[in-house]
């Protein structure tokens, strides 16, 4: 297969370049950038010396649709709302790991993301590339719209609870915690490297874009499921994400049998991993990897559970995941390219 | 005044020393230790070199009482409740940074600190040391307990909203965030520098012996609060702490008049910052201070509000807050010797 | 007395303030921005909350001869060469934290800065602010020429056997090693923090523009140095700078003889602290304070010696110096609100 | 092919978990650790839960020799100097990664790490495993001494140059940069994070037992290469060596004739990648990966010119490097299971 990368010099293309040059099913990947036209890759990044020859390419529309069969588009809020309407027509099918095409309703994305929304129909079309919980639409998807970084950790987090109707569905509060990474290539003053080491910032509060894609996954496990309470911060580190989540039980149930139904549920999910009672996930047992590690224990004082949920953001939070997308929608082993080891310490 | 610290090879003993040794009114200050008798101090902190040409002196009890004004212990738990029996008859004034003496009923110190509990009578003659709430207690105490770290950060970002009765009482989460100075300066694997950098990791879930120490100050200032749900993190930082706070209010109250409500119960106390609507502080903002910076936002959807409260761990979290109950004690202003501003970047 | 700060919103600015705000003889600091006029300081810097209730002002030339006493540039390159002539005639004194007005031969300035050299009189009259070289010109200066950073450590690390004669003028190797902020507070991507963190780059090799200002120092001590090898690199760290030079010795001595002839050089120079034998600096040790502390080896294997001088870059590194160099120019201790103690940890 | 590691639960065999689980030509890979037995691996690692099913098994000499092909010794000085006399004897193929090995003079072992040399027969017959030099004797060695990571990055930099006769021989200074993964699992309060997190430290200067290994190796180049100046600085990350080498040219040559040089010799070398003029790699741009990058540039002013090679510590600084010997053993390409690329950011 030939593949596309729009947004190749950014951290989630490159992170695609990654897993997608040792791809055993890629003949071909094309890499795109608006920012950075002809200049080789491995001037962009250095660390793909000796690796890759490529040379980024302008982007244009037609050349896209004939000479390659699958696009990623790992580009900032609004391209592909613009460039879908010219590729949707096409044989092309598109993985697209930006926000714009995860929000069923317009008004949540007008509202949350401040830009106008993308086509309906394409919207409508687009499928929310979480395999966990959409393998089957997936598997015939011609559209795919890859879950942000948040998202998949706290939606993986709380997904069996949820669907099992085990909470008080008004009691959700995530708090999250992101590495840099998440932020982007583009220079800033907010992610300079003085700002933020040694220091410890929340931002977005009851804001993030990611609050209407969580809300909108939950409500279709339990349509008891409107609001949650949501937070981000920032943490010295790279990469990274973790999800700490606290919910109010309705009834009793012991730490061992809700681990118990969390490894049910994901049985057949070969990149969720489920730790051992007393057993906490920490970020970097993630790292550079694309699973998902959660941990789990009940507090009877209070009757709250608290639930944590770890990824590496670039990985099953950005490429990672739209690489097992890609997997899945050509009848592959989810796990191709992506079997390797958390890199530790 | 004649002063003298107990683990003045620890972190907090340092600290104590950067403070105490600029103070105008001590005019000795003596530095004890069980595990480098004799040594340098110099030798211990290079940093101190030049400025301390202190050893290090075994504890003598009787010298102590004899010798001292008032001793700073900031000492391992179990320290103090073993120390404390043969000080207390003698004139000499005693702070005490551990949580040996903080918990007034011994069933909880016992419970969460899995050791034996202090003298009873010392434990209710000592005084919890936070002084934006028990100023007048502490003027005239004889013993304090200094607060913990998170203690600290939790309780002043609680107490106005708890004072007030805005909330529902049982609905209290504090997500706290710690950077690693907080674990002490011994030798150990779980907090070496490998393990710790680019990772995040929970601990002590529902199992943090400052968990009672907070709904104890809680429940005196709303006896309705029984129980808090509390989580910690490690940060990969130095210095710091974060609690981040979640509440369900009972009645509608604006962002605005919330923090006006903050800013009327924090009027008298110059450590506490209550930052502007929409601003929300971050660690490196009180970094090398004694300042505790708020801020909070109500989020109409849910009905709930959320709080940052931020202290250097060793400042306003121990060493800092320690000499403003000195302070107190004798008659001095509340900030001599702590009017320094925070180091940035 | 009445100062003034050009560039109070970068790092050495707001340095400058935290150490004149306590400054006994200093009855008002004014603070100049181009590019945040008008801005509340603690905006800018969130952390002076309730310290500063400052606004940042326009330049206008007129205004500050008239109102102050005394004027700190802490600018990028270019601007002090463009103010100082219509300040200059004026009774202000002037401390140029900026590189503009230190390199005495102007070709110096122009191959190495790449631009056009600051007034040729302005210039011959700025006397080099190294207190621990030029104390007596310093009393009576009108204009300082701040050192840089990395010359401060340089220059320090090798000023006594320099000038003693001790060794082989053409062997001078410095290899130095900065922390972040020393690039300042504008938003870039090569000090983004993805790019910084878990990485250790070299840069400007050979062409560093604090090469001409090392040499031009040494040779003013011995006459034989006209070059020397020196390199610089970033470390994923905020402030520190530690520069390990090596140098060829002529004649043998030991390493105990060397550290005495460095102690006697520096024996009236409080912020020069000589380590022991076998004991060298860690740049977290002079973290916040403005000492230059300096350990060295001999080693007889290959008749070199290896020397190791940290600075705080901030401190030592601009605005400390300059506050000393302030000191020093009006007959004050030069210690004066430069005596805390590093932060540790 | 069956191999073993002993040391697993320490970093670099936990890395060389991560490289030997995914090799085509390994069918089976046993874990041994005199500190852990009979844990579960992924309890050691939780990084390694649903990859590992091992457990770490107890070291039993007769086992080794007779269930394995190949054993991976990473293990702490000592302990290959004890076990190989009782392994040698066997069919077992062993690649040893501590120092124990690896200086061909007992002296200069005894004087360097201050304990007892290995076995004067086995000592003679283990091949010094780096491939850019040794290539056709570790295709038929038995016995590999798998070079140090300091040495791994200063012989790399420094073989073309020094083979070619180019520089005065005596002037070699090398200084270099670590991460803190290279002082291994242990507990240290010396590589606890509040000690080394925004510091930056020189250790061991001219006592490091790393410098007799890369001399040894320079003098098989150039005989008339004996001693080196040679110093280490602990960076605050995790993962990378930097070697900052500086040589005095004997006559002059230009930046882009000595890369060229460079260039032909590591013509056949797939993991070494020489860097374009002007280009210097840094740490993170081979992290996780076996590559050694290089950049130089001479300086006409000095005569000198800048080398500079960096690698991950782990990887082409440790088990990298020992799979790239495993394969060269076996006539394997040499970049089996060894050819992912950095991870970056």
């Amino acid at each position: 297969m030939k593949v596309g990368i729009i947004g190749a010099s950014g951290y989630s293309g490159v992170e695609l370049f990654r897993i997608l040059n040792n791809h055993p099913n890629i003949e071909k990947c094309m890499l795109y950038s608006s920012s950075e036209v002809d200049n080789s890759y491995s001037r962009t990044f250095p660390h793909l010396n000796c690796i890759s020859d490529h040379s980024l390419k302008k982007i244009e529309i037609n050349d896209l649709s004939e000479s390659l069969d699958v696009l990623f588009l790992a580009t900032p809020p609004g391209v592909s709302a613009s460039l879908t309407p010219a590729l949707f027509p096409s044989r092309l099918k598109i993985i697209d790991l930006s926000g714009d095409l995860r929000l069923k309703k317009n008004s949540d994305y007008e509202q949350w993301y401040k830009r106008q929304t993308a086509d309906e129909e394409i919207l409508q079309s687009a499928v929310y590339g979480l395999p966990e919980l959409n393998y089957k639409q997936i598997e015939h998807a011609k559209l795919i719209a890859n879950p942000g970084c948040f998202p998949t950790a706290s939606i993986l987090g709380l997904a069996p609870i949820t669907k099992e109707s085990l909470i008080d569905e008004q009691s959700i509060i995530v708090d999250a915690k992101s590495g840099v990474s998440g932020a982007g290539r583009k220079a800033s003053a907010v992610t300079s490297y003085a700002e933020i080491n040694e220091n410890l910032k929340i931002y977005k509060v009851n804001e993030h874009q990611h609050i209407p894609e969580i809300e909108q996954a939950l409500h279709s496990l339990n349509d008891q499921i409107n609001t949650i309470t949501f937070s981000t911060h920032l943490i010295p580190m790279t990469r990274g994400i973790m999800a700490t989540i606290y919910v109010k039980l309705v009834h009793e149930i012991s730490t061992e049998r809700l681990l118990d139904c969390y490894r049910t549920f994901y049985e057949h999910s070969p990149f969720v991993r489920i730790r051992n009672m007393n057993e906490f996930p920490s970020t970097k047992e993630v790292y550079g990897s694309n699973y998902c590690d959660i941990g789990l224990k009940v507090d009877e004082r209070t009757g709250r559970v608290t639930i944590v949920s770890v990824i590496d953001n670039l990985m099953k939070g950005a490429a990672g995941q739209a690489v097992q997308n890609f997997n899945i929608m050509h009848g592959l082993n989810e796990t191709t390219s992506l079997h390797t080891a958390p890199i530790f310490p």
